[in-house]
């Protein structure tokens, strides 16, 4: 039995977390096995990268930024998510590649092309079976984390965030059958089901 | 006035810090305007990348470790290399992407060609103008080493450190309009003379 490997992506806000949750606990009670990760992050090193990226006293110019994605990622691959799918796990991943090409390759400008050449060469050509995009405005995001402070990225201008949600829209246009589009601007709870409703088609 | 850029590479331990520190004093003399950075390093967020990289307890798989250098290396172009060479400075690096090249893309068998692809988006493609090889065995490495701890890349085994010397030495061969061979074996200030010979042709 092979695995699947479910990545979700948005802006900061737009519900990642919670929903991951809500989905891997629906999961369970159906019996499988469920391995949650986090990027940034999600190993040893891939944890002290994180710290670096998101320290908010740290200057990272984009192609740096881009790298230390990058080698997060390379090693959450090797050292977690492929064992993961091989046991026969679902792999539930908050943030994946897309980020990358969103955050640094538009939003930055980077350019798309060169976080392709490098991320092909990170994750070993390995993109995820489903990718849930929950959409929400910058606004909502802004309104929703209320008072917690901000980290480095979080920081970032208006403009900024505006352009990452741009981003994200192009690519599920882009790539229409890997990506699910979800309202994120929705009850918690329906949000939920039309998850639900996207993974099922891709599990059964 | 365009300043210059010279980069120095070999096994650790083949005398390149102290060489450096020798070219520098003889240089600053003559009048010039030095940097000398090193590697991985140099910056901020550069040295919070060394530390991941040196650390011994870390498990860092090779295409991990060679991102990770890259964008050492991105972060030490944008934020030190390019500025100092604008302003006419001649910078002094302790490795650069041929340790790459060598260490990740040869020694550790990624291959060269993901190695130069990588690299070449983190420096812009910028190479040094002349880049000092000093030559040394493995076994004198080890002898000058002593009894001091050994870091995460020391540690490596002795054939690896033997396809490190390997991998340079086809480097040397492969671009030899931009390397210059130093006998690493020689009397500390014979390796000195030679360095200043070499540099010379360059600088003149």
């Amino acid at each position: 039995m092979k695995g699947k490997f479910i990545s979700f992506e948005g802006i900061d806000g737009c519900g990642k977390t919670t929903q991951i949750k809500f989905l891997k606990e629906y999961l369970l009670k159906k019996g499988y096995n469920i391995l949650v990760l986090r990027e940034p992050g999600g190993t040893n090193v891939g944890e002290k990268v994180r710290d670096i990226l998101l320290d908010k006293y740290n200057f990272i110019s984009p192609v740096t930024e881009m790298l230390l994605y990058a080698s997060s990622r390379a090693q959450l691959v090797e050292e977690k998510i492929l064992p993961a799918i091989k046991e026969g796990k679902i792999v539930l991943l908050d943030r994946f590649v897309d980020s990358s090409y969103v955050y640094q390759g538009y939003a930055r400008g980077l350019g798309i092309e060169k976080v392709k050449i490098v991320n092909e060469i990170a994750t070993m050509g390995i993109l995820p079976d489903v990718t849930i995009y929950i959409d929400i405005t910058p606004e909502e995001a802004m309104k929703r984390r209320g008072k917690r402070e901000a980290d480095r990225l979080e920081r970032e201008s208006w403009d900024f965030h505006k352009k990452v949600r741009e981003g994200y829209i192009k690519l599920v246009k882009e790539y229409p059958k890997r990506f699910v589009f979800i309202d994120g601007m929705q009850e918690i709870v329906k949000v939920h089901q039309d998850i639900i409703d996207a993974v099922k088609k891709y599990l059964l």
